[in-house]
């Protein structure tokens, strides 16, 4: 049976109109007025927006990191997602040195698959490259559709690679069609200042962002784009949070290199002083990069109202507050890095930036969807509203106050880095491929509905060649 | 009756897909399949793309300079654009000191009346500020809908404002919700080279080039672009040509100051070594600013690829070579300044642009209609393909070879600048407000069809407040 | 008979050393230890540093402004300059449109000659460029030894010249060898800013400062540095005040462009909140360009670190706050600009700028001797301490603690901007081609011992041509 | 006996003058006219510069490398520094990972001692930082006079340290008053470049250029400024050779960091191409950073004549081309890396600099000698010609014509990377200390005359402390 949802505005990155969209199946198949409403479900979406779904390009389900595991998994994750209007997440999928990747891409399959509220993929680490990576890389992308590689320039031992590794996924990520994303903090540096800062007995959370320096999250921006641009190839810098960093990306834009830049609702709306909280809370805003001082939040306002940063995405990994952040009292170092953000996201990017008059609705619209699904090759299928594309749809009331709280929310986790936040605007039913997931505010979806998707190569989904910064 | 536009690739300036049109009356009704075709009349766009209908921000039909009237008029002008795929067209309307600002509006609704084949709106120049004036402009916006006023920076004793007055406009328009716009040359300087060259006999057109330079055009760029952030305005800065001026406005948009920039077709294809065309034709490429060093052709598209450039204008201003542009012989301060431009506007964007790789289908749209509809409150009448929308649109040819000439163009004038270019890309079918205009290649619109726009307000057609550059 | 200055600590700008210096009649014949001591006049300067004397480029003695006349002629402002450090000045002759230059260089010898105690120049303003005009300035340069000509932007109807004015007399500089001298704000808009503010009741001292915005000043640096550009010509920008200005001719600096800035010590010290003193006594510190917000007083002191400023002139043009300021009461526009700075320029640059550790000792000599005696011709007849260079020398104790007040200045007017405020260092003794001018701290200098010297052409006086910016 | 220099025009950095120069024993007694001749040397310079001597501070004499030694030993290399005008050489003292540092030391006293002909003094490499390290750097400083430390960022796996070791050396350098120096390439990315290059056979001498692109240099320039920022630390980036880098010297001088660039002449007058001649000639061109394409030439001179560059070293490292560089026929990273350059550097500067107009004679005594020795603690007993200065003088004829050639030089090498080229100017005489060491362009001087020099801390040696970049 068709769906028809009737008197809604609908909101694309371009448009804003009054239509009705009457889906069949998984697809949209016409926007307009006076479709035959026999045999079809109406859905009245009077007073609301209609938004494509959420797309969130960064997100860690149960991965494990410093010897614990962050809390939710594909299962209370998407569901989470979905209840924050989002309809497609993007994971990362965690590689080791010395392993084959498919065995780190089957781990990953393992534990999503037939959990998922809304549709999926990954991004593949790349931690190391050498002739058996180098055999692997193409049926990556061929067979498992992973058309992003991550690089880490932080975590030192752990994660990091070193510039030749950067320089040569670069390489290989600009001939088989693949988005080069990277983590950019110095590793080196911040190893050194983090010893010396345990060495003097600075211990507390605020020592995480006092031992990794906005200056430090510049340089290697900086470095990493000029390896780009050697390699004439592309690169997706995640989790931006400072004016050092959002420069870098901005000049090599003006220089015609291929670079995109990301930043996540906490870097936009907290501040470095949250972790100075008292009772050893602060230990609830660690994430690397560490959240910034003050000045820097207009400033990634500004990049975003400017086309300096082009995406949202959440860096999701959710850690409890007793028994997991708790592991780095006396030892900020021992903090598991994360927080829950996945079902904020989409809500706090409308309320602080639509509603606020910072952002118009399209952008609003580029930023926490169409945009990522172009880089990721999830276009036209997802990101946006048009005949034939999935119907993953946000029917969306922009007059609801809300107030951000851990006793209300969905994600699994035991605290909210937003508590008490007051958003305006919230989604009141979400669609993936036609069925509702969340209806007023509901969930009805079915665990197993979000399947694994294959995306298509770095710029490959659209419909034309393009030599512009703007896809 | 309704109409179906079926098969075609639907384009707008965020998406593309395959979809069909439903139109009645004037209106988009619907986009997508399935359309209940009985009673309809069937259009196969099978191949074909669909645009939405071009948006030329800059024309100046029948206007009277030096002496002399441009060529074309609301009638042969309008059967031209619409040939080439154009559906709006705003004029700009010429005042005199000391004479209303009504009389002036009058004489252009005059001259219009009854003989467009496609919808048009105004520019109002302004040359002084008195309270006259400023008791006009009120109404000028209110029940005119001429939310743009433009300012000379140039021509010297003829329009040329001094900056007080161009500071004044923006105040003004900053108050009453218009786009100033501004003719960006330092007039004084150029008038001393002028009268300084001819004295040196020194009288062929190139020397309208060379005596008014790019560092001139820059100058004045940057000079109104201060005054435009010190009025808190907003700022559109008609026919950028080359470098000094891009620069100027890329760093404004940095800072934060409302300001879009235009480029034309002409300034993106041809360049200053035109005018040194033996027997006298230079004058046919005699513009202001003046074509320049080739360089800047393409410093001007990646202008456009970055977004430092927003919109595409014909700066439409016809004159025969015989009769008109001779009046220069032996003094190139007597040639008519303009040339034959809104037919090839579109077609060459296309050509030049997309099926070169210079840009994508999207930023295509958005530059020649999208951004223009937005700027100057024709959105969403105008612009787009949406529902709700007129149905102006465009059913466009990808794969057609064709040769630009004067012997089959349909301007009113004896050549055309870019004879014997070929093009890729042609308007098969052009509708305006749902009927045909241009029909398999031929003209089947009526005289007065066409009808004059009442323009929003500034930002004020745009369903929410924006702070950003992007509107 | 010789005079040896023994034991002092000589500076240069690039040097610092213990050394006596040998002089013989007006000159320096030796710089060392261990000269015959015999029938010489032994001078002890231990604990001193022995400065070159200073060079003040911007003065207006006895000029007339707005009905009234400065105060300080060339007899007490060059007795207030001797005592403050300063040797040579460089005065502004003031030119009348269809009146020959040679008659106002005619009255500037008229009321400077026989009367001052030190060395003395004159820069010329030129207001309009015309045959006769044209046909003066060689002699100018040749005969009358003035190498550098002044271009008012501002004061509408006054002095201002247009565009093209600046631009022929560039030009010509460029041929001729002169450097032009810009006064840099755009004096349309502040125009039509003043009537403005007085047709709104604005007419307090604050207002003059409220209407000419720093805006306006930096768009009018661009201007002249872009004009300079094109005419390949040479630019020194008088009194700089502010961010925007500074930013201009640093770009400019690093385009090739040849061009200077000066700024001065009331820019470097006080602040645009003094123009909001009560009883009128704001009126005490209208300058123009105004003083500016605080925030600009560090950005120049950057500049002048940098290098991106490069002289301090004192643009002294001293007027009653009792007879003359007081024209302006209840009309901003009618207060005398200027203020009596010769005497504390120096003074203020050391106690400022070397002993709170902002410039070095070398960057102190340049900034207020050694570059102006370059850039005007001087060199090495003035501006160091070298063999065969005029004896123009001050001896400057560094311990000493001033407080500046007008009730012991020695120029001749009722009040001083910078009374009450406690400089270090003060020059003790000033010798004036071998003869003291001020010896320990008293006047034993002769009027009419000063005379007018003729200065060479634009970098004629550097032994070697240069290509560089650092003359 | 006293010497005196008659008639010779003497040259500082600042001051341009004709005066004789008086000498007794080591040091500079006097500058003037009219010395007592009596019991005096007289020594005439008629038509001749007096310069103060050459102070180079970039060599590696007697230097292990890749297997090899470098030619010119404290001996032959001082003997053609001082037939090139140099009086003073600082060589780098090379220390090996877990040796102290005082072993490398002594082996550099060693080597040096008893065989200079001019003075020098010693650089130390630091390549890890440990509490041993930590422990030998005071006396370092104070004991041994070494007050800058020198880091490579390239060499992987032989003289490299990675950031953390770089931050630590500037944070400790700033603790106690030493320079910092680096070479700023990013060995990590140019090791995975040469070893791929190798594995496809190309192994010819133009790889060397091939494998290290001035990005790399760029972005290791960059890395290092901001880590000085962050340490408010000082650093000075040796062999500057490309646009790229020296945009982020500019940018970060522009942001206040203390940081200062030298270029070498090499850099200045050859380019990559040199690297492709034929019969393994290439091989004599081999520097790191290597050669340059062409347009990088002018942007260094601009830089000189900008301040943006502030020093010029040779980097001599000389070796043979037959026995020495021919190590690398087959594989290019076995050319020893380095030349014979400190014989010409000066007359090169000269040459190429003052006789083509590029810059002043002041800007070349700063460039060749004053500026190193004020950053490196020599001032002013080197650098200057002033009163108790060091009598290290060149009496330098600007009119000789000369071509270089190995047949003619001095150091102990079998080619000259300039053969053949015609410069203008050569040193005539040259006094270390007040005694000849050539004279009359022969060698005069004595083996063991010039001695080990104990440097003063970082602007220790400066008279006033200075907050500006230009000391």
């Amino acid at each position: 049976m068709k769906k028809i949802i009737k008197n809604g505005r609908v909101v694309t990155s371009s448009d804003t109109f009054e239509g009705d969209i009457c889906i069949e199946g998984e697809r949209i198949i016409g926007i307009g007025n006076g479709f035959d409403e026999d045999h079809a479900e109406i859905i009245d979406a009077k007073g609301l927006y209609v938004f494509p779904g959420g797309i969130d390009p960064h997100t860690h389900l149960e991965m494990p990191f410093g010897g614990t595991v962050s809390k939710d998994d594909f299962e209370t994750g998407t569901i989470a997602a979905a209840f924050g209007g989002t309809t497609t997440v993007i994971d990362f999928c965690l590689t080791e040195k010395g392993e084959p990747l498919q065995k780190a891409i089957n781990e990953w399959h393992d534990k999503s698959s037939g959990k998922a509220f809304i549709d999926y993929g990954f991004h593949l680490m790349i931690g190391e490259i050498n002739s058996t990576v180098l055999n692997e890389l193409p049926s990556v992308i061929s067979e498992e559709g992973i058309s992003s590689f991550k690089v880490f320039m932080a975590y030192k031992n752990v994660f990091q690679a070193d510039d030749a590794t950067l320089f040569q996924t670069l390489k290989e990520a600009e001939k088989l069609g693949a988005l080069v994303m990277v983590h950019a903090e110095n590793g080196d540096v911040i190893e050194y200042l983090t010893e010396k800062a345990l060495k003097e007995g600075k211990t507390d959370p605020i020592y995480h962002a006092l031992t990794r320096p906005p200056e430090l999250e510049g340089e290697a921006t900086g470095r990493a784009a000029i390896l780009t641009e050697m390699a004439n190839s592309q690169l997706y810098v995640v989790h931006v949070t400072c004016q050092e960093a959002v420069t870098k990306i901005a000049e090599a834009r003006r220089r015609g290199v291929d670079i995109w830049g990301e930043t996540c609702p906490q870097y936009l709306v907290l501040d470095q002083s949250y972790l100075e909280k008292e009772n050893f809370e602060g230990a609830k805003y660690v994430w690397s990069p560490p959240l910034r001082e003050k000045k820097n939040l207009d400033y990634l306002w500004k990049a975003l109202q400017n086309g300096e940063l082009q995406t949202i995405g959440s860096d999701q990994c959710s850690f409890d507050f007793k028994g997991q952040k708790d592991l780095g009292l006396g030892n900020f170092t021992k903090i598991p890095n994360g927080g829950p953000i996945i079902e904020d996201r989409f809500s706090i990017l409308y309320s602080e930036g639509v509603a606020k008059g910072r952002i118009s609705l399209g952008q609003f619209v580029d930023l926490v969807s169409t945009r990522a699904a172009k880089l990721f090759g999830l276009y036209p299928k997802k990101g946006s509203i048009v005949v034939g594309g999935d119907a993953d749809l946000v029917l969306f009331d922009p007059k609801i106050k809300r107030t951000i709280s851990a006793s209300t929310h969905h994600m699994n986790v035991d605290y909210n880095p937003f508590e008490g936040m007051e958003v305006t605007g919230e989604p009141v039913s979400v669609l993936s491929k036609g069925e509702f997931v969340i209806r007023d505010k509901k969930l009805v979806g079915k665990k197993g509905h979000g399947t694994y998707i294959k995306r298509a190569k770095y710029k490959e989904s659209l419909l034309t060649a393009t030599a512009s910064l703007h896809l």
